[in-house]
């Protein structure tokens, strides 16, 4: 027996706490070892020396130097402390089931096993209708400008405007969203108790009042730069799309993009002078990417209304299902396609957001594939790929 | 018998030109005309009073107001003055046939039946490697930099840069790559002889020095409002690619990508801050058609090379074969697959351009219509659309 386990650890919801600090972010192995045996059993096995056979049994390519580490900090896990904190700080534990987790972070392949959440619990409502704007810290006077009259329009909209809080567009978008009486999220690297970057203080708190702060961290975890990157997917899969407003080659917020892209949520950039390097990577994303060019709020509505209602979430998909392979744009057209009735070329047009010269050999290739089928002009869901 | 004949219209060459005086620019009903009867037969027809049959006969959409003005003008030809001016202005007279002709013109439904250049005469070898660089007269600081510094990559990588002489983005892209001792085409929309804008004289000449200045009208012609229009096609077809760097919504060199687009030339689009006005023209192209952002001469570059060698002109191929009917983007992909041989799908995005993601449904889409074939994982034209 490795350490002195808390009474707490019994608890699901607890022990799933627990994880956040025995495990780093964005592990599969855990989401597998969780899902096969509870956070509860998890966790006993790890006090008991046996979790590395089991986490390797479930998850072959498991990193023995994670599993080590499991072992390091089982011994330092101070549950009651995490448990004071929560209380102390007025965050919520949300796990999946409840009726505030938010379900895009079930389309992630490493979703937390819990997160924190400071403002509002039902944070499934909160971003339903959501657009995360990101970009450089470095941000130039351009940007700023753009990432606040996007937000602006967004809230006006009815959109709440999730970002990450840091310097530069995520600070703008979030304080144009709050001038503008709107909803935001943010979503911290550090626990969602403290303040980081520490002159945001005020911004953070203002978030919360308007809709939450959100950690995948325990209360009190340092902003470790591994966090950032792995916070930006949290981002990603709690939007409906994911916008950069300016970003150089080797920003951070494109990690945000690749992220939205991965999990077929769409993807916006905004454009800028050609001159500009904070502007180079949104042009990057337009050239290399699906990426759309957005230019205005109104864009970006129409952009993030395109399909977040018809993607599901990804752990109701079975891991073979021939619609599993289509590719990124393939998937939106087929995703669109309704799975009652059938709908025109058009409509599958607007709904998608794939331009009509591609939309006929898609659909014809998706036809190909048993995935849909031509009715009358129009079309529905084969059974190939009917859920 | 209307007018005075000269010695010269019995000279198809001759003729040819006095139809650039009697018919105003971008005449199909005039193409077809001369492709049936000649110019100096049609030309004797509009003396003898019965060219309105035979032009309806040939084309039963002409309007009469054209037939018209035809009649109205025969009488007011002076081909005799037009070959002195010629001759005075040092005017090459540039006839389908020539060395010198540029073919890419056959591309167009309503091509001039001759050109006028004053400069090399072998317009066809210059523009062999060219990119139009159009844009708003009312162009800002940063749009007139960016047409320099995209003028003077495309010089330094052998390519003609092919523009309007106008105010604003052309003559900073002329006069780029003029100092960068490039070659320059201005296609203008008065007589090759005459300078428009007035301001612009030494520009004019210095382009027709380096490369050639062109017109379809005949010289001495005034810049009137509706041959710029008509000019704006003789830019894209001349051109491998063409680049809008800056441009309004309503801005004429709008014009100009659509005609490229709809001769299935490559389109550029310089993106701009989403505050400028004079950017939104060029995000339009790329969020509404097929139009590639680019932010350098070596994107440019790309986009050029990705197909001008794979364009046969349009009088090459009759007006029913099966491939006329393609969207413009899956016309890109089956005018990549050779006609000889096979070719990779990899290969096949590179020389299309067109992403990895719409491919595949594309070429399923080309193969279902026997357009192209698979043959062990390679692609080669179907014969249904093969030469």
């Amino acid at each position: 027996m490795i350490g002195r386990p808390s009474g707490l650890e019994g608890d699901d919801r607890w022990a799933r706490a627990a994880w956040t600090y025995v495990a780093e972010a964005r592990s599969p192995t855990l989401h597998r070892l969780i899902e096969a045996d509870g956070a509860v059993e998890a966790l006993r096995m790890l006090r008991a020396g046996s979790v590395r056979r089991r986490a390797l049994e479930l998850h072959p390519q498991a990193r023995p130097v994670d599993l080590e580490g499991w072992e390091a900090r089982i011994g330092e896990l101070d549950l009651d402390g995490i448990a004071r904190a929560c209380d102390q700080g007025s965050l919520t534990l949300l796990v999946p089931g409840d009726v505030g987790w938010p379900t895009g972070l079930d389309r992630l392949d490493d979703p937390p096993p819990c997160v924190f959440v400071r403002g509002d619990p039902d944070l499934e409502a909160l971003v339903e209708r959501s657009v995360a704007l990101v970009g450089s810290r470095a941000a130039t006077e351009y940007g700023l400008r753009t990432a606040g009259d996007l937000a602006d329009g967004l809230v006006t909209r009815g959109f709440t405007v999730v970002s990450g809080a840091a310097y530069g567009i995520d600070a703008a978008a979030h304080r144009a969203a709050l001038a503008a009486d709107g909803r935001c999220v943010a979503v911290l690297a550090c626990g969602a108790d403290r303040y980081y970057p520490g002159p945001h203080r005020g911004l953070i708190d203002a978030v919360a009042r308007s809709g939450a702060v959100v950690s995948e961290s325990p209360p009190g975890a340092a902003p470790y730069r591994w966090r950032f990157l792995a916070r930006n997917r949290i981002i990603a899969a709690l939007s409906s799309a994911t916008v950069v407003v300016e970003a150089g080659l080797r920003s951070g917020s494109l990690s945000t993009a690749r992220e939205a892209r991965e999990h077929h949520l769409p993807v916006g950039a905004v454009p800028g002078p050609v001159s500009s390097a904070t502007s180079a990577g949104c042009h990057a994303l337009v050239r290399d990417t699906d990426a759309v060019l957005v230019t205005d709020a109104a864009e970006v509505a129409e952009l993030a209304a395109s399909m977040g209602e018809h993607l599901a979430p990804a752990r109701d998909r079975g891991p073979s299902r021939p619609e599993d392979h289509l590719d990124e744009v393939s998937y939106r057209v087929w995703a669109a396609v309704p799975t009652r009735g059938s709908a025109s070329t058009e409509r599958l047009g607007v709904s998608s957001g794939v331009r009509a010269e591609a939309l006929a050999g898609i659909l014809a290739a998706l036809e190909v594939d048993g995935l849909v089928v031509r009715d009358s002009g129009r079309w529905r869901k084969g059974r190939v790929g009917r859920k």
